[in-house]
């Protein structure tokens, strides 16, 4: 004991960049992740909780020679053993479940999987080292019948965790189509390629005009420092020019657009048909052009996915920081990438798949106003006089069995004050009380605490005042009443 | 490239100890877990999810002076920077966060934790590294009403998740009274009252006749082996025995059976009227003695926690690996345990929970058939015509709208075999076949899999061969009359 006492106290504190989330952060997380499983589910895809432990080896991001192999994932050495690591997202899991057990799992292999991942890196506002992520895919399906109902998927979920249609819209492109582009272009050689890439990727920011000059001679930006170009001619621009451009008032004429951009590149034919196909199999589902659209402007992970990439972007405006209006924005993302499982087995699978943005979705539905509306605090049955907790507990018993969240005041129940500060922070809607006159009386108190709290907001107003925020009614009638209350509020 | 071929494949295995879940296995818990928090809910409990890595120091179990302070934890140390370890339990984080949050947070603070907790310890058969845990605990409340709610919680969450009156009990025991038991015999230097609690742990194994004998002399035991006794008179004995054996026909005989085992121990008449009053509010809260039992023979725990102790049994039989009955036995245990903050303040806080073992409840669901027994494949759409796969694609959206999990085929179509293998893996209670044929009169095919199956395995018995397996249906009747089979199955 008294060695005990040298050593300073512990800091009550997570570690660096670690949060807790509490009440309805939990909750409302866990009501939108279940309506989407429940929408994948529907869909045939099968649950998959992987370990949250795996070995470095099987990560295969990081080199186990190296003293500790910890870039961007919290990693350790168990004694006598291998190295072991967080995982870091849920696709590489995936790859080593599929290998581990692919000779006992359905091929195709549809999964979705829910969890928190860990990055070790320097955390910002808003940036965890453990954060949600939310991912179906499917394995082993060579098809882009894979591809349209992951967009279909995608749609019916936003629209099920209560996205609206008409507030979103699932893009889709292909990298096989700018591939096509880059042939008719006569570009192959690898640097070239590259910064023909990130031109592209600047397009939503310069626009045409500005892709010219940069795939061209170069740009002056706005900062009045010249960026060199690539060097191309006005001729080999072209292509990609029409490819950024190609978005027709149909899928068939954006189809059509993209025909001419790629010229007689076969890839390139092969990707515009693959949208063609998705196109068709997303009308056969009743998508509309509103939900699910063709659109070449999409190049967010052109340069990871190997086939069909989608976006799924809010198009509803909020305000930012700065209190201007802009969309909301991208929620989730995906596409078709190849050789999930190579590096254990040697054997190529395809795979499609995509990941929605936890934090990003629940920000949207908040900002929506689809949750966090409601009061999520209990009724508390307050304490008038001590020795009689089972009259209390009578009444929360009832409470609670007719469904109503419901407490009994479990403090010192000396100061009344705090009984009522105490309800406040429980951000309860109503409180009950029953002293000693009640009781004789077969009466309790009902005071309406968000009515109250309206009244003390505008004591001025003649409104409130005519209203009582605090009613008597019989015993008996005390569930009727809460019941009354909480359905007005 | 080349460099990568030189380098042997990875391994796809989890790390040792710890295992992947699939499908029924994650809905399954998910579900049971949702409804354990619905009733946590309406106690007013609320969610608290705190990070699963916390710092060594505020774990506190582990010395962050030695080398490696990994007994028992997944620890490793961030560079420049401290020992931080994955949580190994859920109650040692809530300790954290009180301390942290202390001045935001109701008092009392009722909160509920859900997640996987890690234990760097060696695993064996049903022994993972990584494991759910499910606990409750009221923060800051001195009453024992707190004990009283988490038992009454505990019998609700029992018989909300599948477990019904009758087939379980929750026994609350107290730790004050075993004190004042102590008091009365007089024990009271440390080795001996140690030496008199493990015996009392023995109880279920020997009985009274053996705790008398382990009290006073000693005993042989059933290997011949002579085990060395506490060394106390019978008379000093008579306490723990009239302690042990006080269970009455109900809980005012058990509590003054209690009274006479205590003797004139003060601290020993707290604990009895600890009971009482728990006992006086379960009662108002209208739950039975076959719902929850004030017991003195429940002995685990009661060396750890402070005041009353709580544990639910099933007591329904099952057959153990050995074929041979026995009672199901514990999933749930708890407790008022003092000091949970006082590491990190300074200051005593007193605190009492309860933690739900959430494999040993599923198993018992699964026991009990509450779980498992619906088939939870999708209805698969077989592909006969891989250029029609719109038409395919229209039938599974026909059936998700129908609330119906379906899917389409997504493999290499080519051989129809394969298409109902796969049907098979995925437990697929119906598939739906439509040919060129179909098409053109208008109809489709639907296999029933699971009477097909069961036709297979008894193909001889007449009851069987009159009932078809497949069945054909205009194509317009398809999602009915998957309905109705469905809801036959």
């Amino acid at each position: 004991m008294a060695k005990e006492k040298k050593q300073p106290r512990p800091k009550a504190q997570t570690p660096k960049g670690f949060r807790d989330y509490f009440g309805s952060e939990v909750t409302e997380r866990a009501h939108m992740l279940a309506q989407i499983a429940d929408v994948y589910h529907r869909y045939g895809f099968d649950a998959l909780e992987s370990s949250a432990v795996e070995t470095v080896e099987a990560l295969g991001k990081f080199l186990p020679d190296v003293d500790r192999p910890n870039e961007g994932v919290f990693a350790w050495q168990e004694e006598d053993s291998d190295w072991v690591a967080l995982r870091y997202d849920l696709t590489a899991p995936l790859a080593r479940v599929y290998a581990q057990y692919r000779n006992d799992l359905p091929t195709p292999y549809r999964r979705y999987a829910m969890g928190p991942v860990w990055r070790n890196e320097k955390p910002g506002p808003g940036r965890y080292r453990q954060f949600y992520q939310c991912d179906a895919d499917t394995v082993g399906a060579p098809s882009v019948a894979a591809d349209a109902e992951i967009c279909a998927m995608l749609s019916d979920t936003l629209e099920t965790v209560g996205i609206p249609r008409g507030d979103y819209v699932v893009r889709v492109n292909n990298r096989k189509v700018l591939n096509g582009v880059l042939e008719a272009m006569g570009v192959d050689d690898a640097p070239q390629r590259d910064a023909v890439l990130r031109t592209i990727d600047k397009f939503d920011k310069v626009g045409e005009a500005g892709v010219r000059e940069l795939l061209g001679k170069g740009r002056l930006d706005a900062s009045g420092a010249y960026i060199d170009g690539v060097g191309l001619s006005e001729d080999q621009a072209e292509p990609v020019i029409a490819f950024l451009t190609s978005q027709g008032a149909d899928a068939s004429a954006t189809l059509s657009n993209l025909r001419a951009a790629i010229g007689a590149s076969a890839v390139g034919a092969e990707g515009v048909n693959e949208l063609e196909t998705i196109a068709t199999l997303l009308d056969a589902g009743g998508y509309g052009q509103d939900q699910i659209l063709i659109d070449p402007s999409v190049v967010r992970g052109l340069g990871y996915y190997t086939g069909p990439v989608f976006e799924a972007e809010l198009t509803f405006e909020i305000f930012d920081e700065k209190g201007r209006k802009r969309q909301f924005g991208s929620v989730s993302g995906g596409g078709r990438y190849d050789d999930l499982v190579k590096r254990f087995t040697g054997q190529s699978v395809p795979a499609t798949g995509v990941s929605i943005g936890v934090d990003r979705l629940l920000a949207a539905l908040r900002e929506k106003g689809r949750i966090g509306t409601q009061a999520q605090g209990p009724v508390v049955v307050t304490v008038m006089d001590r020795d009689r907790m089972a009259d209390y507990q009578t009444m929360v018993t009832e409470l609670r069995n007719a469904g109503i969240r419901a407490e009994v005041y479990l403090g010192n129940p000396k100061n009344f004050g705090n009984q009522l500060k105490y309800a406040d922070k429980r951000q309860s809607p109503i409180a009950i009380i029953e002293g000693g006159d009640e009781k004789e009386q077969g009466i309790v108190q009902i005071k309406d605490l968000i009515l109250g709290a309206k009244i003390a907001e505008n004591a001025t107003l003649e409104e409130w005042k005519e209203r009582p925020s605090q009613f008597t009614v019989p015993r008996s009638d005390m569930v009727a009443k809460v019941r009354e209350i909480l359905d007005g509020q």
